[in-house]
Order: structure tokens, then C-alpha cells, then sequence
């Protein structure tokens, strides 16, 4: 996580103050729930909601002496609210606050990153009905196949980003959980009535059976989660630095006035957003494996997960969220020349109806293998003129072609329109219309 | 994969036989459909499945010549169905085929873990309830905490892996697509309801939106899954790991009779189930990343991720497969010795009791922080004295102390049941009982 | 580990006879270095070498009973030997033989990846050397850049690979000790000078200090580098599959008569051989934490990084030894195309000189930025115009240009071969000649 | 990288000033160089020198206009230097200053990193000497197999850091390249003489070919170092997290006076630094792969590497160092038990002996089939009385042990110096002393 790759919504979530101010809302629901139980006096309780306090300086100077940030921040809380304060605490431990707490940050994150999908969807969307019958060369292994449409391109792209949003969601609802379980997660010294009303309070459920911790396989498919759509950011932006290489230049990232390409090559417009987006994935990706080394702690806890999770935590989402920012922004602005996609689809001399020709001598009655030679014979011959030579000009000036078909109905197979007949369908299983 | 971890019944998953029968019936099914949409003679589809077949030596052969493997089965099958043959596959591109199979082959993977993981979860709960009271210790950090029980030790292991059943049948439900949309997915020469029927009639939904394969953020999703299901594998693995230690021995792997535990040291046995579970588990989580580089194909398609299928496929399911069978045979057969665990219990001198004095003398109106360097002051003693010292003798003989409780007061403080009263409601949480 | 990614040399190093043999060299020399010792009678080591032997299906049965690979063999030894059976492997432990078996085989699956290295590295230069001065396009974001020359690009190549050859020389390094030591490595029962001596018999040196087990570090650094030197695999292949697209190709797998590029389209020929060494790449990088997970092993060793070895020795190094052998072949009978190189380079209607014009006009004494503004302008022009305009024409009616350099000079630096001048200076560098 | 895990000596590398410092001093390198060539007049270098200078706020604002790092601090740069800055930056293009520049940090994190593992090393030797003949039990599986001494699991670890710092040394040497080729490495705008002149100004060497940038496979090799590195970081770590164990308790993290282990429990001492380690050791190793996966970039470059490079170049670097010198801590304060050690050799009952025992029964004759079977029936009883009943006391009272070996000969087996016989050997190895 750096500024340059940060969005403060988010970074926001992971400062300081934030956690601090958790762990306060924590504690002090966490006596309410003691007052009702008639544990601790309605007095401490309330002397914490209003005295309340804590100094972030102060917190860092007692954490250096007690090497223990949760006694720190409880001292310094004391400092605030004075005698009261000997109740805060009572039966918890310092897992109880942290656990729940990074909770509540997760939970905040994946709002964050599903706000973010849902602007993602919407850009994808409109680019994808704007250029909903726009003709392009659909390509498999980097070459010619058959055509598409870009609006199709963009469907894929929607409904791909419609199942990480759903997953998202799961995320979030495997680490909304609350723990306010004491040092083995036995409720000895505390009520498990308290950490239902505190879940409550933060918005979070609790935890069936935590172990002074909360698990850590929901961390773990927390980032897995992350780790699955940062791929899929990955995979749109590939597309677009394919779309963009000078050979091909079908679409092109947006390129501002006063923008420089290189600095010793003044003609250069880089896809740099994309390839920018390209190594962000490769960033949260990575931290999925260490989310899951996290799991297996021993027996009822030991602590290897804390400096993991204080570090991928923010990494992870931050980046996450950056780069789902960024790859909105390059949607919503792209270039799209769908001339070029014409002129592109053009060029392999008619090739790409190749398919066609061959179930056309299929139907005719010749076999599948005779049908594929014949055509492939001819296709050949095109391949290698580097477009010089059109598949319908020699499919029309071969004998055992034209004793199949004649040259209108040849001729028929070479109609772009005909691959576009389902277009419809598709846009509407993907966005219901 | 390997023999020595893997088992028949999810090896069966992966043979030739299987997969070519998967696509036997895929391109039969499709044909089914075609001739209901007028496409194909209804002569032809009724031959393919009367005569249609395979021979996977001579599948070999074909592909060593044309270097592809649906054309070569496609020869095969023909030279079994004779001259109708010409109208199987039409308007279909192989990896129709390839990936509507792989989602067969996923799910029928995914129901067997699922039922590995429905056999492990009654292995734990047996043992979760026969061990319900069974007094141990709760550690953190390796160091004795506060008492628990082994039957909450294993509810935690039972929750954990309900969450892991679930994420399986959602994992399952991700990768239950069928494709049959022709090659960049715009269903020019296929109608898309060959495709719904193919669906239906392989137990599958169909793809929304495919572009000649079915995209790969849902596979990276389903390998991802297996790696959190793994990381929960390798935690009940590494606890009982911790059990067998000589120094802890609450817990052994059971040991069966001409067993040999070393070559060379005829007293030895050994953890080695657990200890190879952690190494399964590093396998399969291992094969999370590559499944994640696959989401990001060029275009419509390359074919970089049919080399990484072809291995973690099989390497990732049959190896959670096997981890779990192994796994709740350890659970089942697990030797779990209460009387060690009640010395163990007993071994630090009452120091596991030293929160429940904190708290009383808190409760008694002593400050937190004054609470705290008391206990404190005295449970290092007692640490240090290696269990020669008891806690309980030295906080009767502070006058600090007992200024504010009385022997009897500190006497009820080290109470064993006074942990156990909410292993109830915790039981309820999880096992619903 | 599947047949469809093996060759024999190397997936018969990890077949069980191997394995067996090794370990019976093992055990046999160690007799010889007891013998000399006086521990064991000479007739004891004389009766080993000339009955032993093993028996692969009755070490099977065994195992199922004792559980225990090293016992088993050792009675299937003793089954050959007879009563002198009772010496062998005296003072030993399993590890012993296992870890130093396990040496051997990754030392000689070291020698066939080397000598693939060696193989991949000719064929480069050879072809290297045909193309020293073919001009191709440089590229960086995948845009034209500057001109560079075809030999220059795989010279890259040759550089980078002599790079993993070297780095494999000291992976191989890495793993070419012997551990002799007995149960934790104290040599308790068995004096160093065994270990010397097998070591010395087998090509390896001893271990400075085992405990029980050859320290896993090394076997880490050995997958890592095997991950590194996959991933110098993906980066050729990837630059292949870039220069095969439609509309680049200005490369091209080899296609051999026969062959068939697409089930569906029979004009396909696509670079299926480099995107399947990118999932190759992908599976041997996947291996590399693994085995950095297996390094923290227990105390004097546990046995989880036994099943992890099991699998990623032959995974890995399999997979590594046949992804070099298809790319070597790949590069010798890469199809090039230096015309249509040709024809790419003019597609910008010059823009790959603006750097020389930058150049010159700084040279003049306009400032950088200025330089820069002017030539950008222009440069744009011509991008947008898609290679309709040149950059050189429009320069020329600029009369902010035209103030500073006139037509000669201009035209002057739209020269190719000004580019070409330090070939001999890298060639020299990378190949020595 | 977070300040909690940081050193103020790495982060200092990795700061803004930092960085535009060494991009200063390659830029006025190079002119040096260019002056020498007659490329630029001696003046501009004169003046780059004596005025150069840069503002990191200024450079911050300028990117933000023209969104590329280098443009902005040339600009800032020549609005410190003046008209003759149109001299900088001759023939050269951005990632000539941002490669060789890595190359400079990388460089100083190695050497700090090496400055570690040096200080790491010289704390292992003083303990491992300390404790050379300190008798300790040695674990396998986690269960008591044979004895050892403490100095040799230290003698162990000195020989794996010194494997590391070897790793780390060819790490550096790695990297330690500097490539001024200009925009795809051709020099076509700049001698390589330039290059030749600033590598040995920045301590570097020239790269042999680079492609615009340095080749990243050999940042991938630089971090996979690192992995293994913080790998072996963790295997020393978990030993100690072991050792601290309540049940074993032979060894323990140095505790402050002031420390609170637990905010619940006043009695804990918890070892959290070595926990904090395993967590940091999995991050480090996280970076591994997207190192990898950085090097097939896209023909002569893509810059998808630089936001992967921006974050765990600082974090893998700062983490690393930071774990080091923690660890070095650590080891110099570490509390070592030698008597709890003694008590827990003597916990099994005599069993570490048993293999001496077999040995002997071999030695007199019996086969070892029937010596495995005769001490494993007595070992099993010991095993199961739970230290009550002794090995030597079994077997002096089992007829077909005593028919082979006498009473004397029995205890004579039971010795525990018989097992330290050869750490001199062992010592000698590792320290050459």
C-alpha cells in the first residue's frame, strides 16, 4: 500500500484512529451489555460513553513500555475516564477486540470494493449497448477465429464482473463475525449474551465458537476472494493492452492533453493504465497464499496471523480497490475505433467464414474429414498470401468446391451479419434486457 | 497425483475412459437437440448413440498426427458410427467439449469431497460429543491460557469444516456450467438451445456468456476453494500434531499392531498422518496461484490453461480427496487420553487461574493496572519455581491480596467447572444441540 | 506429472527402480565404509554386493504391513541377502538413505535440465546468428517503438537462459550433499567417515550438519530456481505468441503437413506449442512455495515436507526438463518472416524516429521540452491519421522544425541502419564472438 | 512495509529523495561520460554538477500534469540547472535511470540484509559455543528420538544462515546491473561506452543486453532469495516457539520487566516475537511469486513490473531486515534451560536409548528383524506407562534380551556421552573450529 496506489476512502479504514475508535465502540457496547447483566454499574458504563477517549501519541508511547497494544490503548482510555474505567475489559480479551474489530474493517473494505464493482458494472454496461452490434474480429490463440461484436466482448466482461460481485459478497459474509469470547473462547469470565449484543451493535454476527480468535479460514477466503477478482481485473485489462498494440489499435485508454508517452519517444501513446492494472493483480494475488498459511495456528491461537494480516489487510484492499477504481475510469473513457475492428476483421481474406464453408460441404453430404481438407487446402494457400488472396475467389475455382456449392450460395457464407443473429440472447441472459 | 495419495474413486474422475465418454455423450446430447431443431436427420443421432464408441488406443494414434484431441475422438467415433458421423459436431468448436466435460468432471469432484466432508464432520461430532466435558487446556501461543474442553476443541474443528462444506457446494455451483456456443461464443452455426439441452441433460447450467471457453475465473475460483479447504485440513492436522508430543501426549494417532514407527528406534510413534496432511495441504493451496494466472486468457481464448488443468485437475481434487478420507480416519480412530490432559492441566502451578484473580480483585475495587502488577508479581514466581510453587499459596500469603479476598474468596477462584458452563450453549451454536 | 508433458530420461529417474537401486548403492557402500571401519565383517558387505537385490511388488506388501518404505526394502534386501542382511544399514536411520537418495535424483534431473539449457541455448544462437541484422520492430507496451534487429531480440534470449544454465549449475549445487548421520544427525551410531565415503561413491558431499534430515533450504532454493527459469521459459514463449497474431505475424510455429489448428476452422494455425509453455511456466512457479513451506520443519524433522517432495520432484523437474525440450524446438524450426517485419516497421508512417528528431532539434538548441512539444505534435497527427500521413513529410512543412533543420538533415534521420551500429557490440558481449 | 516491521536503515533506500538522488547521479554520470564522447559540451555537465538539485514537491506536481515519474524530474532538474540541462537525459530513455537505479537499491538492501546475516551469524556461533556440549533431547515428528546437544541445533542453524548469506551475496551480484541502452537497448542514440562508464560509477556492471529495461529475471531470482531467506527464518523461529512450549519449556524469548503477555492473563509469556517471524516469513515469501510472474513482459518491455517493483521492493527488503535483526535478538537474549532440558531427557523412561539397544542385540547376533521386535515390546510398554516404568529395567527382566547381553552391558548402552562423541567433528565442519 502507497499513496500512489491508494484511494483514501479506503486507506482510511486502516488508520490509526479508525482501529482505535473501533475498539472504543467495542469496549463500550460491550459494557452496556455487562450493565444489563448487572455485571458492572450503569455509572462506568456511561462514564465511558461520555468521557470516552484516547490519544493516538499517548497509546504509541505506553505500547513501547508494555509491548502490548490493547493494554496500551486501555491505559490510555483510562487516562480519559479516570476511576470508571477499571470496569472496561471485564472478562475480555485482547483478542476479543481485535478479531471483531478487524472484522469491521473487512466489512467496510468489501462495502468499499462492491460500491467499486457496481460503478465497474454500470461503465461496462454502457459501453457494452453502446457498441452492441459493432463488428469485431473474434480472436482464439491470438489469431483470426470468427467475428463478435464488441458489445459482446463487453457482456463477457459484465457477467464475469457480476459473479465477483457476488462473491464479494460471500466474502463479506464470511468475516462479519464477532468474538467476545474471553482467552479460550469458554466465556468463563463473560456472558456470550455480551458478544450478541455487541455483534449487533457493529453490524456483525457471532462467531458459533471462536478460540480467543476468531478462525482464520474465513480470512483466508476472504483474500482468496480478493486474489479470484483481482485475476478478472487482470483479464479486462490484458484486452485492452491487446486492443491497443499499434498492429491491431482497435481501442486505446483514454490520453490526456499534456500527457507524455516516453520521455525519449515523443510519438508514444502506452496503455499504462492497463499494464499498471496487470501488476496489481499480480500483488493481490500474492497475498492469498499467506491468508492461508494463516489458518493453521496452533491449539487455541498463537499470534503469526497479526503481522500477516497488518500488513495484506490494508495491502490487499487498497490495492483491490485502486485498481477496480482505475479500471472504471479506462472503461468509461475508452477509445473505441470500430473502424479499424472492420478494417481488421478484413484482412485474413475472408478466412474467418471459413467454418462456415466447411459445415456448408457438410450439409452438402461430403464427410466431415473430405469437407475439412477442402477447405484447409484452399485456407492455406490465403494464409500464406499475407492477405493478397480471398477464400471466396479460390473456393470458387475449386472443382470439388464448386461441385458442392455454387458461387451465390458460396457466396452467402461470407455474410458478417450472419454471426450476430444471437446477439440479442446473450445480452439478454447477461443483462436481463 | 500419485498412488500412494490418492484414491480410486477420484482417480476413476480423471481416466481417458471417463473423460471420453463425458464427451461421447456431450456431442450425442447435442445431436439430440439438432435434430429437434431440424439441423441434423434424426437417423444420425440415433446411430450415434447405437453405434457410437470409442477406443482411447486409437484416439492416441489419430491425435499423434493431427496434434489436437477432439478431432482425433471425433475420427474415432466416426470410424464407430460410419457415414451419420458427418453430422456430429456441427456448429460445435472443441472446447464445447473440452469445457462443458471439465464442469462435469469438476462437479462429480466436488460431490465426492462433499461427502468426505459430510463423513468427516460425523467423524468430529462423535468425538466432539463423547468428549464434551473432558476437561484439557486451552493454549495460546503454545503456553497454557485458561482451561477448555476437548469437545470444544473439536466443535471449533466442526464449524470450521461446515463453513468448508458450504464453500464446496458454492464452489460446485461455480463451475456447473455447460458451453456449447461455437468458436468465439456468438453461436453463429449453433443454436443456443443445443446448449440448454446439453445442459440440462449433463446436470449443468447454461454459460451466460462464453467466448469459445467457459472463463476462468470460475475454475480459479473452485481451486481457490480447495486451498481453504486444505489450510483447514492442515489446522486439526498441526493440533493433533502438538497433541502427540511427547511432552503433551493428550492425543495420539492410532497405531496399529507390526507397525513401525522408525527403522532405527524401535520406541517410536509418530504423528506421520498428520505430518503428511501439512504436506498435502501445501500441495493443493500450491495450486491456487496457477489457477488464477488462467483467468487471464487472451481474447476470446489461448490455450495456456489446459496444461495447468490437465495436472492440478486432477493433482488438486484427488489430493484434498485422499487428505480427507486420511483425515477423518485419524479423527475416528484418534486416542485421546483424559488423565494426561488433567495433568497437564495441573502443571503450571494454578497459573491458569490468574485472569479469574484479576478479575475478583477487580471487582473488589482495586484499579485494573494495580489488579494486574499483583497477579502478575506472583505468577512469575510461580513460572519460575517450574511447578514447585503453587499460585494459590503465594496469593494467600500477600498481604496485598488478601487485604481484599479472603482464602475462601481465593480458594472458589480456582474452580475447574467454573470454565464449563457455557460449553451448552456453545454445543447449541453449532451442532444445533 | 501426466505422459502428455514427460520425456522417459526424466520421469525414469523418480520410477520406483531407480529409486530402489540408489537406495541399494546407498546401503551397499556404507557396508564397504563399515567393513573398513571393522563395525561389519567383510564377507557381510562382499554377500550384499553380489546377492542384493529387491523386489518392487514385495517391497509394496510389505509397506502395506509395516507402513514404514525403508523397512520394507530392507527386508525385501534381507529376503536377497540372506542372514548377513542382519549389517546393512547399521547405526543408519531411514532419512539417511532417503535424503541422500533424494540428492542423487535431483543431481541428475540437474544434469538433463543443464543439458537441455545447452540444447536451448545452440539452437537461439543459431538462429540468433541467421537474423543477426534482419530489422524487426522494438516494442515497449506493446506499441512500436524503435527499430531493433531480430538477433538482437534472441541474443536477449541466449543472455537470459545461459543465466538459469548458470543458476542451475548452483541450484544443482545446492542439493548435492549426503547425509550420513544417524537418528538426529549426532552420528551417535555411525562415524562420519561413512558418510564421507558414500558421499564421495555417489558424487556428492557430505552434509556439513543434518539432523536426521538434509536441511530443506537447499531444496527450496532448488525449486526456486526452477521457478525462475520456467518463468524465462514463459517470456520466450510469450514473445512467440505475440509475433504469431494475425496481425503481427512475423513469426510462426513450425505446422506440420497433417496437422489441424481448430476442430471448427480449418484456416487455423495457431502457436499452441508457446501457450502451452506458459501453463507449463505456470505449474513450475506454483511448486515454488511448497517447497519453501516445507523448510520449517519440527525440530530435528518432521515428515511433511516428505509427500510435498513426493510430488513436486517429478512435477517439478518434468515438467521444467519437457517445457525446454518443446521450446528448443520451437525456436529450431521457428518459422520467420523477415519481409513482413519489414512491412510492420513502415506501419506508423515513420513515428519510430521521433527519438532521433527529439535528438537533432535539442542538438540545435531548442530546449528538451520544447523539442518535445514539437515533435509530439506532429507525431500525433500522424498516429491518428493511421499510417496515411508520415511523420517526416509533416515535419517538413512545420516551420518551427524547418527553422532548426532542413529537409537533408531531416531526412536523415529517418535512416534504418543508424540503429544497427552496436549489434557487433552486444553480440560480442552475449556470445563472446 | 509498515513502520511496526521497518528499520530506518532499509527505509531510507526506498524513500522519494532517495531514489531521485541516485536518478541525479546517473543522469550527470552519463554526462561525464558524453563529454568525453563530444556528445555534449563540458559546460552542461559542469553546470548539471554545481547546480543540479531537484524538489520532491515539485516533482509530485509535475507528474500529476504529465503522469510520467521521469519527465517530471527532468523538468525539475533543469529548472534547478538551467538552459544547459537540455543536455540531459541525451539518447537516453527512462528506464536507463529507473532500472539502474533498482539496481542501486537493491544493491544497498543486500548489503544491509548481508550485514544481518552477518550479525545473525556471530549470535548463533557465541550461543551455539556456549551450549556445545549442553545436552538436550533430539525431536523427530515432534516425539523424543535420540539425544543431542543444544549447541549442535545451533551449529545447524549457523550452517543454514550461512547457505543464506551465500544466496544473498549471488543475489546481489544478480542485480547489480546498470543497462543505458536507450529505448529498446539498441544504442542507437547513446554509445555504449556511456553505459560502460556509469555502471562503474554507481558500482555496478553494464548489463550485456537489455530491451529498453534490465531483464526481470533477475529481480525474480533477487526476491526468490529472499523467500528462502525469511524460509529459514521461520524454521529457527518455530524451533523456538517449540522450545518455549509450557510442556517443554527448554528455552524462552527474553521477557522485559514492564511486559504484559496477556491483557487477561497477567501470567503469560508468550514467545511473540518468534510467532511475529513465522508471519513475516510468510509475507516474504508471498512476494516470490509476483516477482516471477513479472518476466515475461511483452516484447522489449511492458511496464506491468513497476507497481509489482514499487511495493515489494520496499517490503520485501524492509520486512526481511527487519526479521533479521529481530531474530538476531532473539537468539543473543534468548533464556536457555540446560535443566529442564536434563528433565525432559529423562521424561521417556530411558527410551531415547532404544535404537543403542538394538544395535547391540545385532551385534550379538539376532537378526534385526527379531532385535526390532524384541526392544519394541519392551519400548511400547514404557510408552504406555507414561514415564513410570524404565527401559533398562524391562529389558535386564526380559530372558530373550538377557541371553544375548549382560546386565553391565545393558547399562553400558544407557550412556548419554556416547551420543556427543562427534560434535567436535560437527563443530569443526560448520565453524572450522
Amino acid at each position: 500500500m502507497i499513496p500512489r496506489y491508494s484511494r483514501p476512502e479506503m486507506t482510511s479504514i486502516w488508520e490509526p484512529e479508525t482501529r482505535f475508535q473501533i475498539w472504543f465502540e467495542i469496549e463500550a457496547h460491550a459494557m452496556d451489555a455487562l450493565v444489563e447483566l448487572g455485571v458492572v454499574p450503569r455509572e462506568a458504563a456511561k462514564a465511558v460513553w461520555e468521557r470516552g477517549g484516547f490519544d493516538v501519541a499517548r497509546i504509541d508511547e505506553i505500547e513501547r513500555e508494555v509491548k502490548h497494544d490493547v493494554i496500551a490503548f486501555l491505559t490510555s482510555l483510562a487516562e480519559h475516564v479516570g476511576e470508571e474505567a477499571r470496569f472496561v475489559h471485564q472478562g475480555m480479551t485482547s483478542s476479543d477486540v481485535l478479531d471483531t474489530c478487524l472484522s469491521v474493517q473487512l466489512v467496510r473494505a468489501s462495502d468499499l470494493i462492491i460500491a467499486d464493482l457496481d460503478a465497474l458494472l454500470a461503465a461496462i454496461k454502457r459501453r457494452a449497448f453502446e457498441h452492441k452490434m459493432t463488428p469485431t474480429m473474434g480472436r482464439s490463440h491470438g489469431i483470426h477465429a470468427e467475428p463478435t461484436t464488441f458489445g459482446l466482448k463487453l457482456a463477457q466482461a459484465y457477467a464475469e464482473f457480476e459473479r465477483c460481485r457476488a462473491r464479494m459478497v460471500a466474502a463479506r459474509e464470511e468475516v462479519a463475525t464477532c468474538a467476545i469470547s474471553g482467552a479460550v473462547g469458554t466465556f468463563a469470565n463473560i456472558d456470550p449474551r455480551v458478544e450478541e449484543h455487541v455483534a449487533k451493535a457493529m453490524g456483525l454476527k457471532p462467531e458459533p465458537v471462536s478460540t480467543q480468535v476468531i478462525p482464520r479460514d474465513r480470512h483466508a477466503m476472504y483474500f482468496a476472494t480478493l486474489g479470484v477478482i483481482a485475476s478478472s481485473v487482470e483479464r479486462l485489462a490484458v484486452e485492452i493492452r491487446h486492443l491497443q498494440r499499434t498492429e491491431v489499435l482497435e481501442a486505446e485508454e483514454y490520453f490526456s492533453p499534456g500527457q507524455k508517452g516516453s520521455s525519449a519517444m515523443p510519438h508514444k501513446r502506452n496503455p499504462v493504465l492497463t499494464e499498471n492494472l496487470t501488476g496489481l493483480a499480480r500483488l493481490v494475488r500474492g497475498y492469498t497464499i499467506p491468508a492461508m498459511e494463516n489458518v493453521a495456528l496452533w491449539h487455541e491461537r498463537d499470534i503469526s496471523h497479526s503481522s500477516v494480516e497488518r500488513m495484506i489487510g490494508p495491502d490487499a484492499t487498497v490495492t483491490l480497490d485502486f485498481a477496480l477504481v482505475r479500471l472504471t475510469g479506462v472503461i468509461d473513457k475508452l477509445l473505441i475505433y470500430p473502424e479499424r475492428m472492420r478494417r481488421n476483421l478484413d484482412k485474413m481474406g475472408g478466412l474467418i467464414h471459413s467454418q462456415r464453408v466447411l459445415l456448408a460441404l457438410t450439409q452438402a453430404g461430403v464427410s466431415r474429414e473430405d469437407s475439412y481438407r477442402l477447405v484447409q487446402r484452399n485456407a492455406m494457400k490465403v494464409w500464406d498470401s499475407d492477405g493478397q488472396l480471398q477464400l471466396l475467389d479460390l473456393l470458387k475455382a475449386d472443382p470439388d468446391v464448386t461441385a458442392q456449392l455454387s458461387d451465390a450460395q458460396l457466396e452467402g457464407l461470407f455474410d458478417l451479419g450472419y454471426h450476430f443473429k444471437h446477439v440479442d440472447t446473450t445480452f439478454k441472459r447477461v443483462f436481463g434486457e
